[in-house]
């Protein structure tokens, strides 16, 4: 850590709740009306740091994307590639990275009018895609992804310097609530989670099927669902949830037959690309964090 | 197995999927009016394998047991009993068994005239308790319990002979959807899934942590579920279902901070008290199966 990081974290020091430094909607007066968000649905946003979009892709576009995705987890089954990660103990395909750039339609729905136009409604300024992947939570042995700010990840292992940056979920299958849905901890993007310990050497190559750092305590995220509740946004394919780099989540994992399949794609400011790793190691792949990035529109 | 072997499962052969050969409500028309379930809910019960009771207990009641039953995860954490069980690969407390001998509060609980009721109303003759625990989903890391019918490991693994038990599950602490709660498959109970494999020896020491065999397969629930759905009974403290021994039922994992904490009791007639278990391996112990019945009222 440098003496003048804004988001300190695994410095080995006690769990600690620090306050944000950055805002939560970025775009001007101007650019906050114009978008497919409406007023509402952006302050519920800014103020609850996730909000809900009913029907971003219609019903041919995402049963295209849907069975593509269930295409990749077949066909890539047994790829070596790194872009291919693996449910803990098993050999089912978790998730699969950087399908913004390999997988055509995927390119062309990051790219859609539509989802630009988001973009630019919430960052307000040039921006590239820093992550992309494709969750699969499979039927009957999908595995749970422990409560996490990513920013808190994206800041330690990747160096994204400050809060610019937002996931858009969209639901390529019914997210019920049985099936192992995203759940959000509203309001926790308004406050920083320092973690204890420090980040393992080559910690990526096992957090992303089991994270061992970068993990909130116990007490702290008990502390912030009894204050401000738990959300479980459910909803049918097409829908989707977009949310804060900061907002605290995670999900359970899956027993029921019903797999939950969902296109998880990151936004982040061009002015807020990534310097060096806040923890001092080395950077993580450029699959998982692109070091080149490419402005969007 | 015998040649008689009225519900033969783990014998080596591919699953299957027999007929149910006993009835559901075993109580004689008199008795069947005379409980405390409506003739809609005993109804209910017998064609869907399960029935939820909306307040079983009043609130100080409940109150005390899931007071005690926190007690006793902390002061029985580091019991050496076989009696207590903890989470694969933790040592958080995640069932306690046979409460209704060893601690006052469950025991009259389990012998209290409105469960003798309902066990009579179900049952329609002398019964024992031929198990009972306490399950704790503890905060933030329970794991999940995969999909079984109870009867199948009570048969090949206890010597049960028949389907004349059910299960009481009440609930301690709220049954939220996202905190790991009951998930039942309705009309389950009328088929018999007969599983793969065979049991290892001395499965039960490692299956109540995580189960190894008796899984059905996935296309079998898969096509159970596509026909008949799946069912979430969500419900506060002092709520129970009741589920007939053979319906099919598990649970997600539970990362939020809510546990969720149960009390589990099977009632089993007498008339089905257990013999050598079908699968030809010594029984598992008594706290886990009784073979000491002692009638209940």
């Amino acid at each position: 850590m440098s003496a003048s990081d804004p988001y300190p974290s695994r410095i080995g020091a006690d769990p600690q709740v620090l306050p944000r430094k950055d805002p939560v909607v970025h775009a001007g007066e101007r650019k906050r009306l114009d978008g497919p968000l409406s007023s509402d649905a952006l302050g519920d946003y800014e103020r609850r740091g996730f909000c809900v979009f009913d029907a971003l892709l219609g019903p041919d576009e995402v049963d295209s994307l849907a069975f593509e995705a269930r295409q990749l987890a077949r066909v890539r089954r047994d790829d070596a590639s790194p872009k291919v990660i693996r449910e803990p103990g098993d050999d089912e395909v978790r998730s699969i990275f950087e399908v913004h750039e390999d997988e055509e339609l995927f390119r062309a729905v990051v790219r859609s009018p539509r989802v630009i136009a988001l973009v630019d409604q919430l960052l307000g300024a040039p921006a590239y895609v820093h992550q992309s992947r494709i969750n699969f939570k499979p039927a009957f042995r999908g595995r749970p992804f422990f409560w996490h700010s990513d920013f808190e990840t994206w800041h330690v292992e990747d160096g994204m310097p400050r809060m610019r940056a937002f996931s858009l979920s969209i639901n390529l299958t019914e997210n019920r609530p049985d099936n192992g849905p995203l759940m959000l901890i509203p309001e926790s993007h308004r406050y920083y989670i320092s973690c204890a310990g420090r980040t393992p050497e080559a910690h990526y190559e096992r957090s992303l099927r089991r994270q061992e750092a970068g993990l909130p305590a116990d007490s702290l995220l008990e502390a912030m669902v009894l204050d401000h509740g738990l959300e479980t946004p459910t909803g049918g394919p097409g829908s989707a949830v977009l949310f804060d780099c900061n907002t605290m989540h995670g999900s359970n994992g899956n027993i029921t037959p019903f797999p939950r399949i969902n296109l998880f794609v990151v936004f982040n400011r061009l002015d807020n690309a990534l310097s060096p790793p806040y923890s001092g190691q080395p950077p993580r792949p450029t699959h998982i964090a692109s070091r080149s990035p490419t402005p969007l529109s």
